[in-house]
């Protein structure tokens, strides 16, 4: 069945917006955004919108290899799951999605963490997850370079397994805490994982009982083709990038069939594109926002984050010549998504500096500029179309571009009755129209029982 | 100088008390301990009664080796940290202490957690250092056994001197945010680390900017000499295991010369005993209490513990027998300080089944059991004669003991005029007379320039 109602998720990478240069804007905020109050705030005025989720991106790095990145880029940040476990504790209904790597962390520790978080939240807790593919990152967790493309998907897909089993590994009527008869818990529904592969070994059982919505929601961004594959098997919900209804009908479809190889119904599976919403009180002013935004670029910014997207170092190119020739994505270790991007301006002809200056203003999400009505009406339109089940909000400058949002287009979309009035009850799954996961150990006694 | 008021921690492993089968108890808390709600009221009422800190101790796996375990015991917990961070939303002056292991974790995500802890807490966060020690733990995380124990408390000191550097990582002034010139940071005063041992290869810097208190606290439990040293070297605050006042006088005269030996002054280190406080209207009923909780304990229990405690299978040997040979404890792997308890209680002649229920009953730290004023007038004979800075609170049976301590024993504290009556401003080095660690960055400029 779809939902009647589309999906909308507040993100942010930058506290101060997705620009990357947002810090400088003269409303932007400063310092606050090292402390909880601000967060607060932003939280509040998502659930008072009755969004779905927020949803904190993440690095486990500074981009430090240029100057450029310490100097200019505001890319120091709180860690999500730290912010989320605060923010839990301030809001009632809206999702929290934090960011995760599965290439640097432990899959006790992390299954652990979105287990205690989901129990805090009453049911809120969603995790992204993401394969790092800095070489900034490797370096802060002992690797010389990043790890292997191909590798890394293969990791995560362990990861995953591990995770998820030892989300399971209590079974929902496990804990009994029957004082009478001194039993704790059933040790008959308490089980080890025993998982053994080629990345991990985790016996298990996990020290938190199975999460309220069985399994934290999962979310999975990029849209490489391991990327997909690995959303198909696992995601519930997916952020992809997507320029026109056609496209997104496109992209259903291939993630349909990929998901029909996992015996799964393409209701179970959430697409929602990340656009960068600019709301003015006129189309004219919408433009102008942005320009002005483009203006707090510095030029050697744009060029550093074309060469980490491109995998060369381009600080030795003349920047109004064309790029060298890019890497083949097949043997390329870096995020695939970003670098499919600078391949298409490099095809049109641009030089580097109009390239760096494009891509790094406006990341490689399209825009939906317009006064609030307008956004609303595009929004409307990719929904109803079936192009998408909603949308990851990429505000440009927070606080002001995430409230006004709140503000102006939500209630459009409320009115035209595509956006929900009231948060229903229930979990974040629930109110996503995704059902709970079976536990693995029941359904196994179960089917061993009914063949016995 | 020393402090005029005693430190008061309020502390909890099992959510339900320190008595092991405290969840049993008919005024135990059931399912809540899951949830939310039930922290925030232990912390709303250790902070009006002005406490200096929660917290709250783990491990990393179920103890499941043997059946008791599970079915009886209720180790099913929260991940302190996540915890903690959703309660540093709802206080605002209580120390924070979480317990992570440094055995299996990294460095960076460590420090960054702690350190977007400190910051969204206003500089409250503290870290208790611990290495873990069952197997149990070792096997959720890819090892067969456990770390053998003078490599654990190696890869501690390393593991601590790669977190603190990462806390230095960036300078205090590092921050510039100058919207102006577009300088997000000053790039000479965010540095790698390029942190290269036996253990852990970490780049840095961190991405988040230093800390409020510039290190989270850094706490350490352990009375083994290893754990000794390390908090010498390293800790702000200690738990101890402290009987009377001539031993608390010997322990300090002992960590001092430790301390010395690290140029550190005694008062850059706190002593705090383990307690269990046993309050109520008469001696009689104390001992009532505590008498009755012990029916609580099945005696597999308490027999497996022993078990686990010394390093022995006792499920073998007659209970009514004496334990046999304990492990010598330079060689032994497990927690050291367990095994010295255990070999306590063998010297006095006791058999297997009276160990293991005397053991398993309080834990191996000592009861202070009476009326307020007589519990009142044992902590602050022993704080006044300088045989500890302050108390760990380990209540046996949560919530109650935990409430009616802050509201009986806490009053008739501040009118002796050993603690505090209100909190005084500041990050929680500040309230503990802490001072704040200098940058070693910082510094290693400042002498660098003096000496050029």
């Amino acid at each position: 069945m779809r939902r009647r109602h589309m999906i909308l998720s507040a993100f942010f990478f930058n506290p101060q917006g997705d620009h990357r240069m947002s810090w400088r804007h003269p409303r932007a905020p400063g310092r606050e955004v090292f402390g909880l109050d601000y967060y607060r705030k932003l939280a509040e005025a998502a659930e008072r919108a009755k969004l779905d989720t927020l949803f904190i991106a993440d690095h486990v790095a500074i981009w430090d290899s240029v100057e450029s990145g310490v100097a200019h880029y505001a890319n120091a940040r709180l860690e999500p799951l730290t912010l989320l476990s605060a923010l839990s504790a301030v809001t009632s209904h809206i999702g929290l999605i934090a960011t995760a790597s599965s290439s640097y962390s432990e899959p006790y520790n992390l299954a652990r963490t979105f287990a205690s978080l989901d129990h805090l939240s009453g049911g809120r807790a969603a995790w992204n997850v993401v394969t790092s593919a800095m070489d900034e990152e490797a370096l802060n967790f002992g690797r010389d370079g990043n790890i292997e493309h191909a590798h890394r998907y293969d990791r995560a897909a362990e990861y995953l397994d591990a995770v998820t089993a030892l989300w399971d590994s209590w079974e929902d009527e496990a804990v009994l805490l029957d004082r009478e008869s001194g039993y704790f818990a059933d040790p008959g529904k308490v089980h080890r994982i025993d998982h053994a592969g080629p990345h991990f070994k985790v016996r298990g059982p996990l020290n938190v009982p199975r999460p309220p919505q069985g399994h934290p929601l999962i979310v999975q961004a990029g849209s490489s083709e391991a990327g997909k594959d690995l959303a198909a098997a696992y995601a519930d919900v997916h952020f992809a990038i997507i320029r026109s209804i056609d496209e997104g009908l496109r992209y259903r479809a291939d993630i349909n069939a990929r998901l029909a190889k996992h015996g799964r119904a393409p209701e179970s599976f959430k697409i929602l594109p990340g656009i960068l919403p600019i709301v003015a009180g006129s189309a004219d002013e919408a433009k102008e926002r942005q320009e002005f935004l483009e203006t707090l670029l510095p030029e050697r910014v744009g060029i550093d984050l074309l060469s980490s997207w491109a995998g060369i170092d381009l600080s030795a190119y003349p920047p109004d010549g064309p790029l060298p020739e890019l890497p083949d994505e097949s043997t390329f270790n870096g995020g695939r998504t970003s670098l499919n991007r600078v391949r298409g301006l490099a095809n049109q002809n641009l030089s580097i500096r109009q390239i760096a200056r494009k891509l790094a203003n406006s990341g490689s999400m399209p825009t939906v500029a317009g006064t609030a009505k307008e956004v609303a009406d595009q929004l409307e339109a990719w929904f109803v179309a079936g192009a998408v089940d909603g949308y990851n909000l990429m505000f440009p400058l927070l606080p002001e571009d995430w409230v006004n949002f709140t503000e102006t287009v939500v209630p459009e979309l409320q009115r035209r009755g595509v956006f929900r009035q009231e948060y229903e009850p229930g979990t974040l799954r629930d109110r996503l129209g995704l059902s709970r996961p079976p536990n693995r150990f029941a359904v196994a006694r179960d089917t061993h029982r009914a063949a016995s």
